[in-house]
This record gives C-alpha cells, structure tokens and sequence, in this order.
C-alpha cells in the first residue's frame, strides 16, 4: 500500500534544496581537498525531486522496512548521499559529520560504506556493485510482496548509476535479471553526463544504452535532468510501468563550478577557489562553507519527517496482520531457525549411514532440512542447479509471475547472482545461498568482498573444488582459489571432509550472522569419517583432531582438509602399520581455528612435525606448517582427466603423505 | 589481400562434412564418457560451413600469421574443434588423440587448452572469455592492418559462442568495446540452441540478444543454424559489413540425437547407446566408433590443404615486402628490444636524482622510454589513465577511424581489458599492458588467471596499492589481493619499492615472456632507496638484501615490498641507534626469488629472527616468517582518511617494526 501524497513541486524551491546538496558537497569536498564533487553537483536537482517527491522514509526510523530504498551506484559521488541524509534529519549525518568527510573515523567516508551509519543501505564505490544489489533488493521486496501482501511489503528501490556502473558487466548481468524477473519497482536514474574520468565518453563507448536495456525487458525514458518537472514526470512514469524502468538524466556533470563544468575535471577533484565562487554567483548562495539558509534546512526537514505518519501507519497494520509473527521472525538478525536442532537428524544420519556421500551432495541433504524449517532462505545457482546441488526438492523457482517461491535461476552470471545475494540479504528477509563452481569463484569476486566488508551472511555454495572435478581440466579446476579467499578478510571458508562435517559446516554458516561463508564442496564421493555418535560442532570450531596417533606421543601430525582427509586418514594407517605414530587434523575453516584459544589450537596441531595435504596452492599453508615443501599440494594449473587419474598423477595419495612424512620424522 | 575462392557449396556434400564432426564428437565424448556432445552436434553444420567456405587456413602451417583466427568460445564444445582439427590435418589432433579425448596428457583435453596442441587460438571453458579475447585478436588484426598494410594483414576472427557466453558480464564490455572500435572483421556465430545446463533458457534471460549487441553498434543477422546455404549467406554479408556481427544461428542442442536432442540433458553428459544408434540411423551412418568414410576424410583435407597457396603467396609477399624486418621483429616471441639497456638510463636517473617518487609515476618514466624503443608495447587503462599513469606522451589512441595508434581507451570494463590483452598477446605482434587499481584486479581476476594458464607475457599495471591510496576507503583499498595473486600459479607479482626498483620490475617483466606480470604500484611518493650506482637487476631475483646489519652478525631482518620497505629502512636506522643489528630485505617478487638457488635465498633471508612489513594481509608471508603476528601488516579491512593517516592508524610505522624487531630478539 503506497499512499504516500507527493507535495506539489515548486521549481523555484526545489532549486534551492538542490542547491543546499550542491554547496554541502562543494565544501565537504573542498575541506577534505578529496573526492568527487561533479556527480553531486549534476545530479542534485534530479536527487531533490526523487527525494522531495517520491521517496517514502522517515529519518527518524531508517530501518523501517517498508521505506524504499536509495542505492548510490556512482559510490564516488557519496556526498551527494550525506548531504540528502544530513538535510532530511538522519541522526548519524551531522553537520560535523560532513565537515568531516574523508577523514579518519567519520561515517561519511570516501565511499558510502555500510554500517558506518543508519541511511546507507549498501556499500557502494566499485562500479556496478550498487546498481546490481539494487536488483537483489528489488527482488526482496517482490518476493515478500507476494508472501506477505501490500499492506506490509510495497516499496520501491531507486538508484543512482554513472555511465561506469553501465560500463561494467555485472551491471548487464543484473539488468538482464531484473528485466526477466520484471522488477518494475526498481527505478534507475542514470547520471547521463557523457564523462568518465578519461574523458568523454565517446572515446570509450558508443552504447546506445536506453536501447541496450530495452533489450534486456526494460523500460526508458529521457529527461533533463536540471528540470525537475520532467525528472519527475519520468518518474511517475516508471512507478507505474510494468518494467524496471531507466531514466537517462541529462546532466552536466560539476553543473554550475564554472569552467570545469561538463569535464573530466570536475569528476575527482575539489572545485577549487575559482569554481565555488562561480557556482556562489550562479546559484545566487551567499552563505559561509557549510552553512544553509533556515529556508532550505526547513524545506528538507519537512521532506525527512513526512514519511513519519505512514511508518505510523504501517506498524499499525503490522500489529494487526496475521503475519506480524512471520514477519518478526523473518527480519530478526541471522538465520530464522535453530540450525543445529533441524540438522541433529541429518548429522546423526550421516555418521550412523557412514556412507560415502560427494559433500556437494551431503550439502544437498541438509538444504532439505532447512528449507523445510526456513522461511528465510533462498536459493539459487549461476546455471549449475544440477551440479552444485542447490535446489531442494521443495524449492519453488522465482519467475516474473509468480514470486512466491524460494529458488532463483541466477542463470551464467555468477558476479550478478553474488550482489543480487548482497541486495537480498541487505533487504532484509533473507538468508541467500548460491551456487557455481569454485573455480568460477573469481568471476564473482568483487561481490563477495563486498559480502564480507558489509558483513552479510551470505552463503557461497562452492562445488568441484579441485582437480577431483575431473576432466573439465585446468580452467574448472581451482588452484589458488582456496588460498585467496582465506586471505579476504570477514570470509568464512569452509570446507568439510565428509556427510558430517558439511552439515557442521553448514551449521556454523548460519550460527555466523557476521561473515560470508564460501562452502567448499567436492563434486566426488568422500568416505564418512566421522562416524558413530556426532556430538559438539567439531567444524565450528575450525580443526580437531579427527585421529590421534595410537601408541605413544604423537610422531607428526598431517593437517588436511575437505576430500583429503581421507587421504590422510588412509596415510595415518600406513604410518601405523610401519610404526610411526602419526595423527590426522582435520581444517574445515582456518578462520574459525583462529579463534579458538590459544590452548586449545596448540593441543590440536600438537608439538610433533607437521605435514599437510590439500588438493590446491599450498600458498598460505606456512601458518601451519613450517614450509611450502612441507605440503603434499599442487603448485601449478591441474590437467584434464578422471578425478582419480588426476589424484595419482599429481601424488595427491596416501603413499605419498606417508612418505612425506616419514621423511619429516626421519623414519 | 583476401583472396580466398569458397568452393562452391554443396548441400549433401556438408552434410556428410558435419556428419564427420557430429560423430567423432559422439565418439569421443561416450567414449571418455566424459563430456560435452550438445554443442558439437548442433553446431556442426555452421562450422562445417564456416572452415569449407571462409576460414583460411592451413593445417600444416598454424601459425602462419594472417591466418584467420577462429575461437570457440563455448569452449566446453571441445571436440567440435578437435574434430575440424583433426579433420582438416593438424598434425596434433590424430585419430589416436581424439580417442584419448579427456584423459591425462591428450591434446584433445576436456576444454580447448593453448599450447596443447597447435591450432587452439586460445584456452576456453569459463564462459565468455573466448568472445572477449576474440575480440582483441579482431583489434590487433585491425592495429596491424593499419601499420602492414592488406598486403600482409588481413584476416577475420570467427567464434561461436553459446547463451552462456552472452549472460556473462564480460562479454557485454567486449562487445560494447568492439562496437566501439568497429571491429568489423570480427564474427561471432551465435549457437541459439535456447539451453543451458538449467534447463531452457526461458527460465534466466528474456534478453532480445540481437537488439542487445546492435545498441553496442554490431550488425545481426539470423539463420537456422542447420541450413548451409543460411549460414553461408549470413558469414559472407557479415564479411561485408563495417560493423562486427551477430550471426543467431537458430539451432538444435544436440540434434540427431533422438528424444535428448533439444533438451539440456545432452548438454554435458555422454548421448548413450540409444541416442548414437538413433544418430547413426538419422544421418544414414553405417560406420564403427571413430571411422569415417573416405568421401567424407577426403572432403575435409582438401578444405586443409586449400590455404597452401594462399601462404605460400603471403610468404612471399612478406619476403619482398619493405616491412619484413619489422614485421618479423613483432612477431618474434617477446618484447621487442632491450629491455636492460633501454632502461640503463632510466635507472641511473632515478639513482642519482634520489628523489622520491610514487611508483606509479616512475612507471610512467619507464613506459616513457620504453614505447620509444617499441613497436610492440600497446597499453591501456580501464578508465584511469591519468591515476594508473599508463600513457606515455608519444602514445596514441587507437580509434574506429585511426587504428594506428599504440593506446587503448578501454572504459570502466576491467575484465574486457584484461581478456583482451590476452586476445592481443595470442594475435601475436603485441606487448600488451593495462591498467586499474589494485583492488580491482578482482574484476579482471577470471581473465588474469587465462593469461597466466596461457603463459601469455601480459602486464597489469595495478596501481593504488594499499591503504596509502587514502580517502577512497576500504572499497578501493587492497589487502587480500597481493597474497591472491601470489597464490596464483605462473603470475609474477612485483610490488617496487622505488623508482629504481620499479625500472628493474618492468625489465624483469618483459625479460620473462612466458608469465603474465603484475606490477604492484603506489599512488603516494617514496623514498629513493636504490641510490648512487645501479648495478644488476636486483629485483629480477626477487629479493635481496637492501641494508646489511652494522656492527656485527644480525640479530634480526626486517622483510618488505613496496612501499614499505622505506618503513622497514626508517626502522632499521631506529634499531642501529638503540644497539639492535638489524638488516632489510626487500622482496618484490616472491615467485623469482623462489627461483634462486637456496644457498642465495638463505644468505639474503639469514639465520636471525624475521619480522616483515606489508600495507597487507599477512596471509602467505609465514613462507618467510615463523607466524603471521610477526607481521607488521592488515589483517582486516582499510578505512577512509588521508593515507598518512591510516599508515600511523593501522600502526604502519618505523616505531611499530622497530618495537616488533625489538620484541622478537627480546632487545
């Protein structure tokens, strides 16, 4: 229900607003002497009439979640963003804030950065990133339409993007989603001003981009955008089109600074001296930096607090829905169940069955338990349903016309399904998880860091996740990707040896409201070895001894992790038989071990020699071990060949663990 | 010069042809039972067409340089190229190669990998980068028909991708890019066979794709894929065009394969008895697995053979031709100088000016005298060229209308410029570098890791190295991307630490021509540490000792790259005043100094305690020191301030290592 009644729109008015945007950013900009003044100085009027006229939100409750959301794409232009939050009465956007900008410890850092303060829906600043989680929350806000009606759940996302988020492919990605899934309350506002930092855009491009959207099921429109009349009537076009909708604003960009108006130069750099006293006379401002006459202030105020009676009346309907309950639950922090209650079952399944399962598929099973008890989660995978295992059979795919499933086929966009996942999870009513291969974890790479930067649980399911995939070969056989994603800070990387652990695994996922966690997961069978009686999350608690050395102190301990461990296991029985006393560690996620107290670590890993085997780089492997050679891994590319083959061919068996260890111990 | 005569086309006669493919394809793949029989068949009549009628080629000379390229950019196809290989003559891919297909060692790996075997234009399989590096064989085509002349230059760049191709992003920046540049020599036939793994393609993309790439300015056409003479009118007016074209090949995934034809289900599993007998039936092939009737062999050498003539008059063209030493000077592997003496002054210059400098900037001065001396060096940037200083005064753009330029404007497309970086290096004739912000290497991450698959010698110029790239804040600001790209196997990573270093780094990365390089360059000013004479390449050997221990035997040794290892010589100096013997080492380049003897690596790293320096995760430096904690790094994200700011927030100072030093030999 959006009953939200525009104001009447005064030109005269809205200039001034737009104008106290202009001046803040100007001055925030030129007392940092850092940051990119052009955008917010092109795209002020068009901002003033969003905001003005058609944003639904009450400063005073950001979180409210049926507000419409605002994603700055353009990142850089992030003044323009604390200048809107600062004027409409956001508490964490003060005045001092702003004068501030770009400085140690200030929410209004370089780039909109989420957390920092109530007002930031998402981080923003790589390109295409915004416009791309926009879609996920466009997506968020039809699939709770459809579950819980318009009385709770109508809302629109509006954005902001520069011809550099349109440059992107992800952004091409995410626009051709949004235009299947027919998101038409997403409403992109694209700061057409034909600049990018190396010059005009004619030297890089020649899109016809309204029509390279149309293309992907969108609808356009162009405007003006320095007239407020025609920016919102394109609007009010788009609120009610059936299609997500783009509108080319026309700007200027750096509009009124003078001669560095409508060039490159304005982009990245403080106006200076010269182009502020221009823009002064140009927009007749009289005022010191930072300063804003009451009339503008009080016109803004006005816009910030309008949105107060309909938040009113929202929580009323809220308390009086009969899905109040639901939707309680469903937007708390974190995973709308007990995890390791549903998956008791699962686990103590795996470890009595002590069947040989592939993880991608134990990953599958517990997927069954918790959609079943899940009213959050949301799956999906970048067209390898059938590979990564992601859909349970309950899951109900997503479609432009029937929103009221709980499965996305993302299609071949693994960077788009990772910020689409961003924009659900930041929505509010989600637990996303998606799959693809872990090779194919590079594609979608810039997405995931912004995962783990906001602190979004998002789940990556990660299939085929070394040479045991097989005869694909080395283009779908991840190397180094284990390494790499243990060296993103706040990623939780996971990757469990059998049935049991992936469910521990999985568990620990959800029990980690803070982080992103990437499941590692082999596309072959693994033997169950943790069998018998499960009891505390071993996984979560990042590595345990699986195996302890029979006989007497232990000799050397292999570390290992995912498919080989039960190669360790195996070279752990060689050992024995020839009289070594070796243990076997398990390592499902170095992040977690980190945490764990000193104490206990030391007792894990133990004082005796180590060696490791790990089907990838050994890069990084030194924390444990003492050195690279110390690692029975691959240092190089893989090959194309059966798993098995590929297994023997590069030593990756429990004869070579053995005699690498051996060799350690001087046995 | 194209003066290839098509034979005349004969329908039953091409059917036979592609019958040859259809069922080596079946073949291979059941016999592997292993594989990706969908697409072969399906595209088999197009291609049939496509090498009997256009491509000029000979299969006994495959690198003959004005060949046409042809890149199959749905690259899990395979066999449908290893089948034209084989078929046409390439001497790699016999009979006995192609029944090995997919196993350990075979040429006819399961994706087309270059270098396997001669005819693979480039390695394939993760979706998309096929088209994107086509598109930069098409550009250099282009570059190089500028400055030969038709007379030596003149070839088109034929690919077949598939729907996935199209969903990823990055296609959509290379074609944006060819449209722009009107690579008009470049073909793509589209296998519109309306399938992926998920099923039909209905469920992921309502995408018009031809209004799509035409909003990018290419020509489309459509056929039904399965008619020759279609096909054939389709690729002759598409050579006519002055655009690059979309040819929508309307065909059947898997056709003749009976009930699985048409359906998702023979997109990547082996057809089965049933499907081949109902093929063999279909086609009216009455021949064992992997035999082919003569008529049918004899066909398609012929359509090998026929380039003979037409190398042998480009050869002797060459021969006469007043540009032949040029020509073969580019085309010769590696750069094209050298690159030691080139830069002997540079380097003096930076050592005896002693003046501080940003990286990035000393890497201006070197690509200054570099180009000079250059035909083959080609640059770019991602849209930062003025922040990435990758242009040199007397380098050129290239444009649609002027492609005799040495300079490419690529936009904010990060990944496009690294895929076609690759295309330009495997066209042969270029020494490709571009370049973006560290912390955007992610974008271009999938493509970075083909050039190093590839061994291709491409450099990325990544600038913005850490924290001290300042109030952009943590979404520009690297900290786990040195140690990802060092845990990639076959990239260089160099990180210099001043502008002599920076001189060696380049010289290194074009002295080694069989890895990609990235360069790791800061935005802020450093110190001249390499001062008064320069001798050999220091760097070339990774690390080396920068500051010895006064006074007797260290007691300890300060580790670090970049742009802190002026951090660590600062710090040295304060333990020297307090009585701590303390040594620096400076370590640009991890990979080359593992490839020092060990008695070097020992003498530099010595026998006292370590401690190491880097604005970075210390993920991966334990190959150096004993624990992470021994690194005065970032283990968590950046923030937004002045860069000084963040150096003496994140305790990245003299002081900090000097306490670390001290605290590590209990000084």
């Amino acid at each position: 229900m959006d009953t939200t009644q525009a104001p009447s729109l005064d030109a005269k008015q809205i200039r001034a607003m737009a104008s106290g945007i202009r001046f803040l950013s100007m001055d925030a900009v030129e007392k940092a002497n850092s940051g990119h003044p052009g955008m917010p100085l092109g795209m002020s009027d068009a901002a003033t009439v969003l905001f003005s006229q058609f944003m639904k939100f009450d400063a005073k409750r950001p979180h409210w979640p049926d507000r419409d959301r605002f994603v700055l794409s353009a990142g850089h232009g992030s003044m323009l963003l604390y200048s809107l939050l600062h004027l409409t009465g956001y508490e964490d956007f003060t005045i001092d804030e702003l004068k501030r900008f770009r400085q140690l410890g200030s929410k209004a850092a370089g780039h909109p950065e989420f957390g920092e303060g109530a007002g930031i829906e998402t981080t923003t600043g790589p390109l295409g990133q915004g416009l791309a989680t926009a879609v996920g929350m466009a997506l968020g806000e039809k699939i709770l339409r459809e579950r819980f009606g318009e009385e709770l759940v109508s809302h629109y996302t509006y954005t902001i993007a520069g011809d550099g988020c349109f440059m992107e492919g992800v952004s091409q990605e995410a626009i051709s989603l949004a235009g299947h899934l027919k998101l038409n309350k997403l409403i992109v506002l694209w700061d057409d001003n034909r600049i990018t930092i190396d010059g005009a855009t004619d030297i890089t491009t020649s899109d016809d981009l309204a029509a390279r959207v149309q293309a992907s099921g969108w609808a356009t429109s162009a405007v003006d955008g320095h007239d407020p009349e025609a920016v919102a009537a394109a609007i009010e076009a788009a609120r009610r089109s059936d299609k997500p909708t783009l509108i080319a604003c026309r700007t200027t960009i750096g509009y009124g600074a003078g001669k560095k108006a409508g060039t490159s130069g304005v982009h990245g750099s403080p106006i200076g001296a010269e182009g502020i006293a221009f823009a002064r006379e140009h927009f007749e401002w009289a005022h010191e930096p930072f300063v804003l006459p009451d009339v503008v202030t009080d016109f803004w105020k006005a816009v910030g607090t309008r949105g107060a009676a309909e938040a009113d009346a929202w929580e009323k309907r809220l308390a009086a829905s009969a899905h109040a309950d639901a939707w309680k639950t469903i937007m708390a922090d974190g995973f709308d169940g007990d995890a390791a209650a549903i998956l008791a079952d699962v686990k103590a399944k795996f470890a009595s069955d002590a069947a040989s399962v592939a993880t991608r598929k134990a990953s599958q099973t517990v997927i069954e338990a918790l959609v079943a008890k899940s009213a959050k989660l949301i799956g999906g995978s970048a067209d390898l349903t059938g590979s990564n295992l992601t859909k349970a059979g309950a899951m109900k795919p997503v479609t432009a016309t029937d929103a009221s499933g709980n499965y996305i086929y993302y299609g071949v966009r693994e960077h788009g399904m990772a910020a689409v996942m961003n924009g659900l999870s930041l929505h509010g009513g989600f637990t996303p998880f998606g799959g693809t291969f872990l090779c194919f974890s590079d594609y979608a790479r810039p997405a995931m860091r912004l995962s783990a930067l906001m602190h979004q649980p998002v789940v990556y399911v990660m299939t085929h996740d070394s040479i045991g995939q097989g005869e694909d070969g080395p283009t779908h056989q991840p190397i180094e990707h284990l390494a790499s994603l243990r060296a993103m800070p706040n990623m939780l990387v996971m990757r469990p040896a059998d049935g049991v652990e992936t469910a521990e695994c999985w568990e620990a996922a959800l029990v980690n409201t803070k982080s992103p966690t990437t499941l590692v997961l082999s596309r072959q069978n693994l033997k169950a070895l943790r069998t018998g009686s499960v009891g505390e999350n071993l996984s979560a608690k990042g590595g345990y001894v699986l195996v302890e050395a029979e006989g007497g102190a232990r000799q050397v301990t292999i570390l290992a992790t995912g498919s080989e461990v039960e190669i360790a296991v195996a070279a752990q029985k060689l050992l024995t038989e020839s009289g070594v006393r070796a243990a076997v560690v398990s390592l499902p996620c170095w992040e977690l071990f980190a945490k764990q107290p000193k104490s206990y670590r030391e007792e894990v890993l133990g004082s005796a020699p180590r060696i490791a085997v790990e089907a990838a780089s050994p890069f990084g492997w030194t924390r444990f071990v003492e050195e690279e050679d110390d690692v029975v891994g691959l240092p190089g590319f893989g090959a194309s060949a059966p798993g098995g083959d590929l297994y023997k061919h590069f030593g990756l068996t429990p004869e070579k663990v053995a005699e690498k260890a051996r060799a350690k111990v001087g046995a």
